[in-house]
């Protein structure tokens, strides 16, 4: 039974079937946002984006009794699983958010979809190199937050009232988004001085936003150039090994002379 | 018959009269921008613009005769073709936007140009490399296209109110314009946890950005790296072959001495 | 004596310690910020804050014992030195400033963890290789400060004041934040000319800037290209010498065969 | 006399001393800018600015009488000139442009500083590789130029009333300054469909920009690359140089050897 099952789950044809129940759900969701597609049919577009949830959740429930807790070893999975509790949640009046979260289903595609499943691995590989410039990134968010909250959280408590309304009033600032017109202009009328803070959290910053690219980069570029010097290095090794096999021939047929003249070869 | 226009059809000195009128046509059509221009000279700018197109008719047709279906074979072509029936189609008073596409007649000098048709080769030729990662994004562009329609379309129907206007004020908070004094600011005053939603879009989008851009410098480096890479390994391949020839023709000799002497050679 | 107490200064375990207080204190000066936080253990938190503070002189007072001015000749100490001199200075309610950078201590984590000194150390050391195209741009910045100030100074005194006012100015044009809508465009309408101004030093300065940003991924590309091919040659040589070992002991034998049919080698 | 003149141009005394007017010559520059300092010593200011100009006038005479037509073969011969000549050019009341630009005899600096002059260089020679993708971003910007003037011109002559504002509007546009809550959506107002000309120009123009950029770190690492793999090459040859010269040395003995036997060596 669990073996069919497995057969069942792991076809391609079950997996075509879902991608088309995502897309759909997908589509009917956005649609939900036209009120006259909801006026005409928004009886079937909740019927359908029901359908589909049903679907997700027997797919689910499948594959967790097939693999039993297997299935939480694959962080696609979790995934997954996470994606389609957030919108099992109930979803009353009060909730919008909650029903909002429903097209996240739609990420289910990047799951689902192989070569989707690829790219977003190979993005996410990218972040360990990055983990030591991100460390003293957010180090550097820490001290300039605080102390502007200190500063000017007096003055202008609407960006830097409390730590958080800091965090984000810099993280806008690292964007560069009217970092000078917007914010670092009007404080220095307050306090004249500010441009140092400003000025100096924009260059280590942006410093450290280019050399995590740079990081990115380069390590990509040599993954590329480590392959194709191991190419070279196996070309020059197996022509090596050609060259060596053709003097220890030279060396026995030369050690086979001179036992024609019956002396014994020197030990090389 | 058709051979001679071929001929013709496929001279420098046509080509050459063809940038000619495209430069010509890209002037006047400058020209008529200004009134002073068009006071003084309307009537011959009007006049040129009418004659560059006859020219275009004149010589797509030529094509069309020699080649004949082969004719939409080549994208630069198909290119060719529409730019000039766009411009053909009527222009009344109430089709202001049809009169000022005539100006992308000066596109065709990308087609006409051979050095001009290598850049944007070469630039079309990065795009495959990147339609994974556009895809991923396209998807996340459409989840918070939907999400940010439902959330804050009741309450800023400008720039939410529907997938559409989502979509263009999502690009725009991609390319961080206005993101946060503009846009997320006035919604965080209705939604105080609508910050989430917008740096996660940032931070998601920028990556992927950021992500589509290495993709092509590895690319390319990875192209230049393995040609250089070839060039070495077929020195060596080169050095390797001198090296074992001359090593034959030892053993040729050797075996020679030893057949004077007698004896079978070994197999080696 | 000094011995004993250089043998607990360099200890694994003062060590931890240490970064233990550094991060308690930046955690409780980041409480400090928050109103309700202080009023439940506003005074826990100072007593706490002069703990560290205490623990920090201590520290480096043993070093300069343990050390004496060799303490000096690493740049990290003297960087510690520095913060907790800054944050030893009189702190009065006049002096709200020094009170804020008492967080700059949490950047002491930087000098202590080991991992996070590598990624400084890995950032200073692009510096040397921009060095000469940031005199570059520090010189278009002073030519563009002195002309913008002598230019518009004095119909816009806020931006264009003086040549730190316009140094700022420039800066805040350079990382295009209302460069043209905020600044260029209100210029304009005193000197319509003032186009060429703003567009030039942008086309400079981001030209530059990108140039600072090749200069490093190429520095860093570099430096793994000549690793690999270090790898690749040495390789390389490595078989070019057993080869030529190999050719010697032919040769060898080959001289030895000659010598028992009684005639000298020729010199090779 | 004109040997004993070259010789005194082409010190390194000479040298050091125009660079020593020239740093003295900017700093006066920049001091005329701050009204006290013009108070107390604006007599001083005004002298040593004219002095200056003396010596540079003397010293490019000097040098036109000791090149003659030569001097004008060095395009940094030909920048000082300019430099000069501008800031000779009467300056009454009326021309405070031309006065505001002495200062940029302070980027004299780079063509008398042997290093800056080799930034410089390295800066430019990254521009013929740009030269195809710029003649293409300036073709766009052209028709898009054309096209915004004769759709948006109309409503919006402050932005769009001739090719000039069209351009300097889509050249912030292109640095992606306000262009939406600024220029976008003020037009679409009037236009609804504006949104489609401004994102194709944004795509077009930073896929152009970044395409810019890649050129120039492809053609930077690929100069590195290629030098590292000459080196690797370069090994290579000697290396396979040795074990050739060894190998003939060996058939030569075995031809000495046979000879020995008496019979003829096999033509190889």
């Amino acid at each position: 039974m669990t073996v069919t099952l497995q057969r069942l789950v792991e076809s391609a044809a079950f997996q075509r079937f879902i991608v088309m129940v995502i897309v759909i759900n997908a589509i009917t969701l956005g649609l939900e946002t036209s009120p006259t597609a909801m006026q005409q049919a928004g009886g079937l577009l909740l019927a359908l984006d029901r359908a589909a949830l049903a679907v997700f959740v027997v797919e689910l429930a499948l594959k967790l009794y097939v693999y039993r807790l297997r299935f939480f070893r694959s962080g696609w999975n979790v995934f997954d699983f996470t994606i389609v509790a957030i919108t099992l949640a109930p979803t009353g009046e009060g909730l919008q958010v909650l029903r909002s979260l429903r097209i996240l289903r739609a990420l289910r595609l990047v799951s689902v979809v192989p070569s989707m499943r690829k790219v977003v691995n190979a993005l996410l590989r990218a972040i360990p190199g990055m983990s030591s410039v991100l460390t003293l990134l957010l180090l550097v968010f820490y001290v300039a937050a605080v102390m502007s909250t200190k500063l000017f959280g007096a003055s202008f408590p609407e960006w830097f009232g409390s730590i958080g309304e800091s965090f984000y009033t810099l993280f806008q600032v690292m964007t560069l988004e009217s970092w000078s017109m917007g914010i670092a202009r009007p404080v220095m009328e307050a306090y004249p001085y500010a441009w140092i803070f400003f000025v100096l959290f924009i260059l280590l910053t942006t410093f450290a936003v280019l050399n995590l690219f740079i990081a990115i980069v380069v390590d990509s570029m040599s993954a590329v150039e480590h392959e194709e010097q191991e190419q070279t290095r196996e070309l020059v090794g197996v022509d090596h090994d050609a060259v060596l096999a053709e003097l220890r021939a030279i060396r026995a047929e030369l050690a086979a002379l001179r036992g024609a003249g019956g002396e014994p070869p020197p030990t090389a």
